[in-house]
C-alpha cells in the first residue's frame, strides 16, 4: 500500500480516537501495525512500538521505537512519516517508551495482540494511566475492507485453488495425510502464496470427523473422504479454502451429507445481505442442516472474518448481534461431522461487495470424486 | 515428558505461588503452557485456558477450558490431570474463566504472552483482582534445565549441525540468498527438525554487516562471506546456530575480523561459570572485539537464552545482573558488521552443566572457505 493509505488510516484512527477520548494509540508489530503503517515484522523479547498521537502543533504525529540493530527492516512509508527512535541492547526501552505518551494519566490505547507482561510493566510505569483495547479503534477500520483489500483477497483465493487444483491432478489415494500436506504446501508455494502459519488440514476418512485435525501417518485409502482445510498469504492477505472430496466412488450416506453441508453454505451465502445479524447468517445455515437431522453434528459457528489475520472480525455466529456492511470478508463454512464414520465441510469467502455477498472463491463446491 | 514430569513442574510452581502470595496461575496456549502440561497449540480467537489452583482439598487442582470441537487436540497428561471444561461457538468463555478464580479479590499470575485485549477483558470483569507477570513464576523454573532438557537442546543443534553440512556440501556459489534459506529449511525437515517460525537469514556480501538480513534475490558471488543463522524445533526445543563460511578465499581483512569473533566468542565460553554475571560474558566478549579496534561494530548483546522459546531467559546483555547457574542455556554470538563491506557472527549454545559452561554446538568455528 502507498504512504497515502497509510495516512488516510492516520486520519480515521485519530476521528476515532478523538470520539472514545483516547490519547494515544500504542501498538507493537501485529497485523494491526502492518494496517497502520506497513511495518512488517514479529512479536518478540525486543521492544518494537508504534505510537500515533492526535494531531498537535508541537508534538511529531507518530512514533517508532525499535531496536538500533534493525534499522533495516523498517519499510520507507514508516522512515518517512513516523519519528524514528533506536535504542540499544542492554537500554531500557521501557523509559524512552513511556516517554512517547505526552499525557500519563490519559487513556492509552494498546495493541490487542501486546503481550500482557509489557502492559503489566506499562501499568506499573504508568500509574495513572488508564488503558483501551487498541481493537476498538482499529477493528472497525479493518472490518470495512476496501476494492484494493479485496482484490488481494480474492487474489489469494485464486491462487490457493491453483495449489487445489494441482494437489487433486497429483492425486491422494495411498498417500499419507502429513505428505499431501506437504505437497499442497510446496504447490501454495509456486502459487506464489507466503506460507500460513496454520494447517494445513488434510483429514482422511474416520478423522475428517475432527474439525481441526493434525494431519498425521494415516495413508489416504481408497473411497474415503479427505476434508482438506488450508490457505497461504498472497501481499499480507490470507487465503482459506475448505474442500472435501472423495478418493473414489462417494456412498450414498455421504452424498446425503454433503449435499446438506453445500445447501447450508448456499442458504448462507443468500443469507449473507446488508444489515443481516451474523447471527442470522450462521443460522441459516445451521436451519439447513438442523432440518436434515444432523443439527448436533455442526459443532462450530458458521465462519470467521479474513483479512491480514486469517482469523478476525466479523465472526458469524450465534448470538452476534453485529450487522453486516459493506467491505467486510469472511468465511462460510459449514460442516457435519459424524464421529467414527466421516466429516464433511465446504468453505468460501464471502464479500459484501453492495446489498449482497460475492463469493471471493471460484474453486468448485460440487462433490468431487477423485 | 511424561506426567511425573508435569506433576514435578505444578508442585515447585505452587511453591512459588505461595511465596508470591498468588492466588492462581493462569496461561493461554505459550510454550509457558506446554512447560507446564505438554499442550500444544497456539493462541487465536478462542480462548483457550489453563488454571492452577494451589492445593486445597475443595477444589480441583487445576482446570482447562477448552472449545469443545477441539477435544481431540488435548493431550493425554492434560487430560487426565486437570478437570477440563468444554464451552461451544457462541457461549462466553469468559464467565466460565472467571468462575474458575476462588479468590475474586487475589492476586492472579496471568501468562507473559496473553493478549493485553483478554487482560483488559479480564480487568474489567473481576475489578477487585490483582494482576501478575506469570513470567515471575515460569521464568525461575525454565531457567534450570535438567539433564533431558539439556539432551534435547543438543539433540537439536546437533541436526541443525547435519543439516549445515549438508547445505556445505550442496555448495552456495550462484546460488540467491532465498534458495538457499529454502534448501536449508528442507535439510533441516531431513533431519528431523520441525521449521521454526523465524529464520533462516542467509546473508551474502554487504548483506552480511546487516545482522537480520531478510534473504532475498541477490545470487551469493565467488569469494563472499555469508551468515547463516537458522534453527529449528526437536521434541519442542530450539535449535540455533550461525556461521559465517566465505565462498572461497577469505580476504586478509575478514580473516582477521573473523579471528577476532571467534576469539570473543571463546572469550564468553571461557567467561561462563557459575555466579558469574551474565554483563560480565557479554563483557569479555565485547572486550575483545574493542581491543581489536571493532567496538562500535557490534552492535547487539551477546546471546539470548534458548529453550523451548528461540529467546527467553538468561539473556547475555549489559547492565544485566543476573548470575549464572547450572542448568541455564543460553547462545553465544559476537558479530562485527562493517556497514557495506561484511559481517562476521558465529553462534554456539552454551550449557551449564557444572561450574562451567560446555558448548552443545558441535559444529566446527573455524573459518571454513568453501
Amino acid at each position: 500500500m502507498s504512504t497515502d493509505v497509510y495516512q488516510k488510516r492516520w486520519r480515521r484512527a485519530r476521528e476515532l480516537m478523538d470520539a472514545a477520548g483516547v490519547s494515544a494509540l500504542f501498538l507493537v508489530p501485529t497485523t494491526d501495525l502492518y494496517y497502520m503503517t506497513g511495518f512488517r515484522g514479529h512479536i518478540g523479547d525486543r521492544l518494537t512500538a508504534f505510537v500515533l498521537l492526535p494531531e498537535r502543533r508541537d508534538v511529531s504525529p507518530a512514533f517508532f521505537l525499535y531496536p538500533a540493530f534493525e534499522k533495516a527492516a523498517i519499510n520507507r512509508e514508516l522512515l518517512e512519516s513516523a519519528e524514528c527512535v533506536p535504542y540499544r541492547d542492554g537500554e531500557d526501552p521501557y523509559r524512552a517508551l513511556t516517554a512517547l505518551f505526552p499525557e500519563p494519566d490519559g487513556l492509552i490505547a494498546v495493541d490487542t495482540r501486546l503481550w500482557s507482561g509489557v502492559l503489566l510493566s506499562l501499568e506499573s510505569a504508568m500509574p495513572r494511566a488508564r488503558w483501551l483495547d487498541a481493537e476498538k479503534i482499529i477493528a472497525p477500520m479493518r472490518l470495512q475492507k476496501d476494492a484494493a483489500e479485496r482484490a488481494l483477497l480474492e487474489e489469494a483465493q485464486s491462487r490457493a485453488g491453483r495449489a487445489l487444483m494441482e494437489l487433486f491432478a497429483w492425486g491422494l489415494t495411498g498417500r499419507t495425510e502429513r505428505e499431501t500436506a506437504e505437497k499442497l504446501t510446496g504447490f501454495c508455494a509456486g502459487a506464489g502464496l507466503e506460507r500460513a502459519d496454520w494447517g494445513p488440514v488434510v483429514a482422511s476418512g474416520e478423522n475428517s470427523a475432527i474439525p481441526h485435525h493434525e494431519s498425521g501417518d494415516k495413508v489416504i485409502g481408497k473411497g474415503e473422504p479427505v476434508v482438506i482445510d488450508f490457505g497461504g498469504v498472497y501481499a499480507g492477505y490470507q487465503a482459506d479454502i475448505t474442500r472435501t472430496p472423495v478418493t473414489g466412488a462417494a456412498s450414498g450416506e455421504f452424498r446425503a451429507v454433503y449435499e446438506t453441508v453445500l445447501a447450508a453454505n448456499e442458504a448462507a451465502f443468500r443469507a449473507a445481505r446488508v444489515g443481516a445479524s451474523s447471527a442470522s447468517v450462521d443460522a441459516a445455515a445451521r436451519d439447513v442442516i438442523a432440518r436434515a437431522g444432523y443439527g448436533d453434528y455442526f459443532t462450530h459457528r458458521l465462519g470467521h472474518g479474513i483479512g491480514l489475520d486469517i482469523h478476525e472480525a466479523p465472526y458469524m455466529v450465534g448470538g452476534s448481534a453485529l450487522s453486516l456492511a459493506p467491505g467486510m470478508a469472511f468465511s462460510d463454512e459449514p460442516g457435519i461431522y459424524l464421529p467414527g464414520k466421516f466429516g464433511v465441510r465446504i468453505e468460501d469467502i464471502l464479500f459484501m461487495g453492495g446489498e449482497t455477498a460475492e463469493r471471493l472463491t471460484a474453486f468448485p463446491r460440487e462433490l468431487r470424486e477423485l
